[in-house]
């Protein structure tokens, strides 16, 4: 091993922390609706702050190993990849932040009905996220796809859910603003899976050289 | 001139080029909607792929400006932000696309009212995605700060668009359906707008090396 493969190690074990913290907001965050638990959404709200605080250094430790060690090749590419996901972890992390707002408001209210597809969807995108970092630090092509593919069942669950959200406000007008916040929550959540997508399709670009970033547009009718 | 400022000029030119069509995919993609002009959505959907296009010519480019020139600090940083907006553009591409297709779908349907927010909204929002590119290929700051300050006019109209739309599917529940969907064209633009934020605070810290990024999770209360 030499240093600079410490330091990439290090940089790896870093992206795997804010992660698993990110993971933390996603699985939380639903917690806290489905159990209707204000003090779990409040903790989802003022962990995000360290979320942050490892985007930036991780930001930071990828600049200075890049002017410092001036990789090559591959692990440049490794690298830069490592500064953009970032950008989809700090904005999964507050996509969690906004599903936990969602759930203090929601908490306030009577409840519309039982949480079940959500919960479905919450687990899907969590494991998506987690697949995809994985995929990454271990450039598994394998894996990538296969969370590339899980993209749809999150998809499907959302048009589900806004479909009966939709038929609850048809038939009685004071479900409306209920509907309307959790039907916010659905989008945050394929949001969520969305950008773990947006993850693996940069890890493949990474192993294979190949573009299967902007194959299609996932297309989001309810 | 070095060669090498010819290259970066040429990054930026590549960039600029990039958020060039971004803004037409906003303009365009809610001008659909409004004039009910089917062809143009299309022609929104077709054009993305000139979007995604650049994104990955902007990366290997600035890859291979990294690996080739191994520049300094400043410089460096410049390039790996570029790499970083990218991402951001392309995903503001994809909401372009997004709101074409629910003007496809929207314009099935008889009009439930005039549009007055929304292109609103679409003005300011691509109003901040131009701003944001100068504030970066110049890095000004005082543009960059200029952009964040006004997403919160777009937050503001994207709750008033919601409040309406609740209050109509309150009062007849026939306009559901067509309201969800003209909620989801004011959450991508309110996206768009976050995206425009997003390398604005990039942009100030590229200038200032300050943390704005992070500062706060933008409410979503509608």
């Amino acid at each position: 091993m030499t240093v600079f493969d410490d330091e990439l190690q290090h940089l790896k074990e870093k992206l795997l922390k804010m992660g698993s913290l990110v993971e933390d907001a996603i699985k939380d965050s639903v917690r806290a609706l489905v159990e209707r638990d204000n003090a779990l959404a409040i903790s989802v709200i003022d962990n995000d702050r360290l979320v942050n605080t490892l985007d930036v250094e991780i930001d930071e430790e990828a600049i200075r190993l890049i002017a410092l060690r001036q990789p090559k090749a591959v692990d440049l590419r490794f690298i830069t990849t490592a500064m953009k996901i970032t950008t989809d972890l700090e904005r999964m992390g507050d996509l969690g932040v906004n599903i936990a707002e969602r759930a203090l408001a929601l908490n306030d209210e009577p409840v519309l009905k039982p949480y079940i597809d959500i919960p479905r969807m919450r687990e899907i995108a969590q494991g998506m996220t987690r697949d995809a970092l994985n995929a990454f630090v271990q450039r598994d092509e394998r894996l990538a796809r296969d969370v590339i593919i899980r993209d749809d069942e999150v998809d499907d669950l959302k048009h589900a859910v806004l479909q009966e959200l939709a038929f609850f406000m048809v038939q009685d007008p004071t479900t409306v603003t209920r509907a309307m916040k959790i039907s916010f929550v659905a989008q945050y959540l394929e949001r969520i899976a969305d950008h773990a997508t947006n993850i693996a399709e940069m890890v493949i670009y990474l192993v294979k050289g190949k573009i299967i970033r902007h194959m299609a547009v996932p297309p989001e009718i309810p």
